[in-house]
């Protein structure tokens, strides 16, 4: 007789899962889904609201296409799928699992010999009042999607507010405003877009780009409430007494783990809410295990359970479940976290720890902030990359690194998280090599210029400043680029001019006991030049980190929000 | 009084230690060039030739618009450069390096504390005879670009033969093809293009991608001189008796390490012709250093000394020597290997050893092939990826990995080659954590699959069978497409078609003693298919690895050339 497996939830985890352990012919897999699709491919659903993709069905389509419905798991991979059915408890001792038709209230007793939890994570909820309408809604579900399309479609949402500046929110904001031409306020309680996976200055720059279109954003902004007026629109409160009206309103306040039924059945969950699973991805019950967004792993940087929400390693976790529940040894090391986006049109991404969490995270977090070209110079397609290292001074390890540039970047991420679940060190990125050719890459890669900088800056002294900081600057600030530079690329505010090849025979124009900062285009003669005076008697000596391209567009972005942002930035980094 | 370091050669590895060497005013940096130019981004020399980039000295100017000359270097770097100067002796117990100037004929002597070895590469000399002209040339200096160029541009140039299909040859090829209508032979005697980085079935892959422009491809002709005829144009004789007649003959036959004054100088080089180092880069003779591509440094996947050209490295070995010079603890750990290139229309890029190569170095290296989109398939954009990934069979160690795909793949084979430094296993892949957006990737990578079909492959039997031994398989194929999907894409000859869902129903059709290839698009329905028969009583069960778009590529091209081409790669693979 073969074997039961169960498995609630019918998302990357479950369905990666459920596809694998098929395989073996030595069981009979049993898919349990709350809602009415399976294996949606729900990162593409801003894409579909923004009217980039053009069918709801499109994302849950095979390659071959055929839709990836019960039929489908059926036909193809002989796993039996219950849509519209609700995981309601666990008999831990008798290995039942009891369900429930959420349509015609049916209710199933499935025995089980092993159970996979793959819940998934679910909306995180306000923790303001707010009101019942189709106006207002989370953007999770497949049909958060379906109907906001709907109606920005129809021309019925002139204007929106967004809840929560993290990605879904940020996306969604450019999607409407591009796309459907609505006028959206995102609002974020927490100073900038972001703030889990990047650091002030890339936030900003980030912000940047809205310029450019109908976002306006109000980023001290805490929502309070949400009501509806007399017409039945949304009306949001804010903690300082403003009151916005719009068409429609999104909360992309986050996600928590969906683990009810796991708490229900004894099942251990950890400090952030998700569940905890040893290696093998069981759970502390007996017979069960889980994995996916709802799961609590290693957090390879801290050595500290966490969750981490990524439908790419849901997926690889799912596979790691359905070998374990087969009985073959499975260690999954955990995770050092990846995140990778288009926003404000520009590709950003990260991983690891930014500079104020590793902070936080006890670690003496230093950083270095850099510009290169994607590209060979002579290249006519090359564009600016931005990145910032953030590294431990104490020991050199790595933390974390965020990137931002037109495209193509998000594979320097891959390698840089390889490195941080190894404990790597800023030496190590020296060494890494890279797969250069004209057509997309410079020899030097950015990852090898951030260990370069690094070392730069802990060996030889040489301070990489933060924008931010330079805002702030009181000492004499000295532009070594070429004459001809200024014209097209102006550094505001008070400075000294003079070409970098003509320092050598000016020193005595400066007194050594001023502070000086020195700032080119993108960095590399500032370093030069500071190392220059440092080497010539000056004691104070650093340069512009990202040079003047990250600089300009800061300041032209903190200008736009509230000048105290920047002070409260700059007191955090 | 300061040191004085001495530097033979101004390109990558060069420049890069003296800018590194000139920050610390310890020292007084002399760089020895025997050409008329220094720091040229030579990688960019084929897009010059081809039109891509507007002037030769693009190769040679700064983000800033400076040329990198002799007097750059003296404002910005504080670097004394010789041009069209050769270093001619080094006398190693007096540490002094005689030059002289090619041009006037002036000879001096200049002392060092520290000499740094740069000298790089020279193409390599043909093994036959050959005629001298100006129509005869090899592509490595820059004038040699310059020169082709104008030609060209000036319509002189109707046809060309290109010797050796490495991919300066292949990059020439196109250019020449694309930007100025010549019509281009491209001799190989190796039977196939860019035979030391991909194996048969990339390298067919790629040449198929000729079928769209004039090129003309001879992988089996051994050239065995070059003549003039009574016009004074060139004519390439073959082993096999042709002549070919033609307007300009580029020989792209590979390059050797300039070692030449190294040896004079009693400094030792290993078996592949390169100077010996240590980990400081540091050569046998007191006071001498090595690095760039004149240097033999560790393969990390075999052990041994190996040349690697490659400008990436050879500027980070540029700055490792000059911390080693400084007195600074330098550990070069050695290379893995990378490759990238836009060769005929596609980016393809590798890092370690062919299964070629791994062979004949004596593992048991084994494959897989795959395919897969580069974006989710709801994204409109989404083009296929093809994939070989070599590892040991004895062991499960990575060994290698070929890629191909329209763009942005390139830095997949960075996180690769710190695999292979770190001498990591096919699990390892399988663990790899991914920076995934649907704008830019799927959310299992290429690297997680490949080392998922090599875990199938070796732990549950399921082979993965290359496209040139499906072509020559006598059982049984057996599509499992959609009958949908046949029509636009063929699959050629003899096939058994059966839709995957209804494989299960069909066992009794088949005959459990046949063997058995499956067959479909990419090769997870393949794969799939594979597995269910071999659980359900049929001991030959495989796959086709890279699917019929895979197949099709490469049959079309194997069609194109010799037949036999095909055989010969079968029976070495």
């Amino acid at each position: 007789m073969k074997h039961s497996i169960v498995i609630v939830g019918g998302m990357a985890a479950g369905c990666s899962a459920a596809a694998r352990l098929s395989l073996s012919e030595e069981c009979n897999v049993t898919i349990i889904e709350k809602g009415s699709h399976v294996s949606v491919s729900t990162c593409g659903l801003a894409g579909y609201a923004g009217g980039e993709i053009d069918k709801p069905d499109d994302l849950s389509r095979t390659a071959f296409g055929v839709q990836r419905d019960p039929k489908y798991f059926r036909d193809f991979k002989n796993v039996i799928v219950f849509v519209n059915t609700e995981a309601q408890e666990i008999h831990v001792d008798g290995k039942k699992l009891r369900c429930r038709n959420t349509h015609t209230g049916e209710v199933m007793e499935i025995c089980y010999d092993a159970l996979l939890i793959a819940t998934g994570s679910q909306p995180a909820k306000p923790n303001f009042q707010c009101a019942e309408s189709p106006l207002i809604s989370s953007f999770y579900y497949p049909d958060d999607g379906v109907r906001l399309r709907e109606l920005a479609q129809k021309g019925q949402i002139g204007s929106a507010v967004i809840i929560g500046a993290g990605s879904d929110g940020c996306e969604l904001s450019e999607s409407l405003s591009e796309m459907w031409g609505i006028e959206v306020r995102l609002l974020d309680k927490r100073g900038r877009i972001l703030p889990s996976v990047l650091d002030p200055e890339l936030s900003l720059f980030l912000q940047n780009g809205t310029k450019s279109n109908r976002i306006a954003l109000r980023l001290s902004a805490n929502a309070s409430g949400i009501q509806l007026n007399s017409k039945g629109l949304p009306v949001v409160s804010t903690e300082d007494g403003q009151q916005i009206e719009c068409d429609y309103v999104l909360k992309c306040l986050g996600v928590d783990p969906a683990t009810e039924l796991a708490k229900r059945a004894g099942i251990k969950t950890g400090v952030h809410g998700g569940i905890l699973v040893d290696e093998s991805l069981k759970t502390n019950v007996s017979g069960i295990w889980a994995a996916g967004d709802c799961v609590e792993v290693v957090n390879l940087v801290t050595g500290t359970p966490s969750l981490f929400l990524h439908s790419s390693r849901a997926n690889m976790m799912g596979r790691f479940a359905a070998d374990s529940i087969m009985g073959r040894k499975v260690s999954f090391r955990g995770e050092a976290g990846t995140f990778s986006a288009r926003i404000f049109g520009k590709s950003v991404c990260a991983a690891g720890l930014t500079q104020e969490l590793a902070k936080e995270s006890g670690f003496e977090a230093s950083s270095v902030l850099g510009c290169w070209s994607d590209k060979p110079e002579y290249n006519p397609e090359a564009k600016p990359i931005f990145g910032k290292l953030v590294y431990d001074r104490s020991d050199m390890r790595l933390l974390g690194l965020q990137l931002t540039g037109e495209s193509g970047i998000a594979r320097y991420l891959d390698v840089f998280a390889e490195l941080l679940s190894e404990r790597k060190k800023v030496y190590d990125l020296v060494q890494l090599e890279h797969a250069f050719s004209p057509s997309d890459s410079n020899p030097v890669s950015p990852l090898n210029n951030l260990g370069l900088m690094a070392l730069d800056q802990e060996l030889d002294g040489v301070t990489n400043l933060s924008p931010l900081l330079v805002s702030q600057f009181s000492g004499v600030i000295v532009d070594v680029r070429e004459n001809s530079e200024a014209a097209s690329l102006p550094f505001p505010g008070k400075r000294v001019h003079v070409p970098f090849g003509e320092l050598r025979s000016r020193f005595h124009d400066f007194d050594s006991s001023d502070h000086f900062v020195f700032v080119c285009s993108k960095g590399p003669r500032g370093y030069e030049a500071a190392r220059l005076f440092l080497n010539h008697g000056f004691r104070n000596a650093s340069y512009l980190g990202g040079g003047i391209l990250l600089y300009n567009a800061i300041r032209n972005c903190a200008a736009a929000s509230a000048g105290q942002l920047i002070e409260q930035l700059v007191s955090k980094t």
